[in-house]
């Protein structure tokens, strides 16, 4: 699959998953497309955890509540260190995001789906903070985002999208230059 | 080029491009592969400018000031909203960084190199500000990065990066579960 197919085959998926077991070395090219992606001034800002043991998944997903992609065989757990790049400025958002999207890529390339859920779990309930304690994460990471993995088992849906020409321009805003 | 390839090829490129025209057709390319990327709740806060006119990307490196990237033949500038994705939430940097991480992707998966700039021009001088008003962006956009499009004159060089192991385990923190 060329990089391209596999950014625009992608979407966020939330059915249920088909229960076949993630080999290791799948999990391993995901999270290795992960840390392949850049970080401001290369502080390596984010750290991964795979879980494809049963009963953590299931703790895990005790804790996550909604049936969210609870069906998956296994799901990357996305830490974050909150570093300074240099003086005041900090790029860790930036960094895990961009091996978020890495991985999400990755994950659909190897013929996986997956979703990215972040809000979910960095809300005023702090569910991140009890997944990582799980975990075993100590305190200067922050446990901001899983990702699932796993072969779906129900069709794909794509969310309506603006067209091409209301966010993309040439030579000045809203000009085809 | 596969999906994990372009991904690890990837590198934030700093020497001279050579003196070749960016085909149009490849400019919409790599924005489609950014705008292909998730956003919290799907608000598609992200914006794309491609710059390939000679005059505006002398104007707009007379700003950036740094020689960096100054002989690039395009560049992609990177406009963002800060809506609200759902009561106080707001995930514009995440989305942002999605569509960043694509777009260089596919710039390396066409043959090109480029480099993520986004410190230097969101810092206290405001050079994004003044990059956005060169190109007519109102003000409820932030242009907070570029990305210069072009082939590399000059060998490509990877930061030093901590092995695998140092950032990735499975079923806990730091373990090999």
């Amino acid at each position: 699959m060329t990089a391209l197919t596999a950014i625009t085959e992608r979407t966020s998926y939330r059915g249920r998953y088909k229960n076949t077991k993630i080999l290791r070395e799948d999990l391993i090219k995901i999270m290795e497309a992960g840390l392949s992606a850049p970080s401001g001034c290369n502080k390596q800002t984010t750290s991964l955890i795979a879980v494809d043991d049963a009963d953590l998944l299931s703790k895990l997903h005790e804790l996550i509540g909604k049936p969210n992609a609870k069906t998956a065989p296994a799901m990357i757990c996305v830490l974050t260190q909150k570093m300074i790049a240099y003086r005041d400025r900090v790029f860790n958002i930036q960094d895990y995001s961009a091996a978020i999207e890495n991985m999400l890529i990755t994950i659909v390339e190897l013929g996986y789906q997956s979703c990215w859920y972040e809000g979910q779990i960095t809300d005023t309930d702090a569910i991140g903070r009890k997944m990582a304690d799980i975990l075993g994460v100590p305190g200067d990471y922050d446990l901001v985002c899983f990702l699932p993995v796993g072969i779906a088992e129900e069709p794909l849906s794509r969310p309506d999208k603006k067209h091409f020409e209301e966010r993309a321009w040439f030579n000045g805003f809203r000009t085809k230059g």
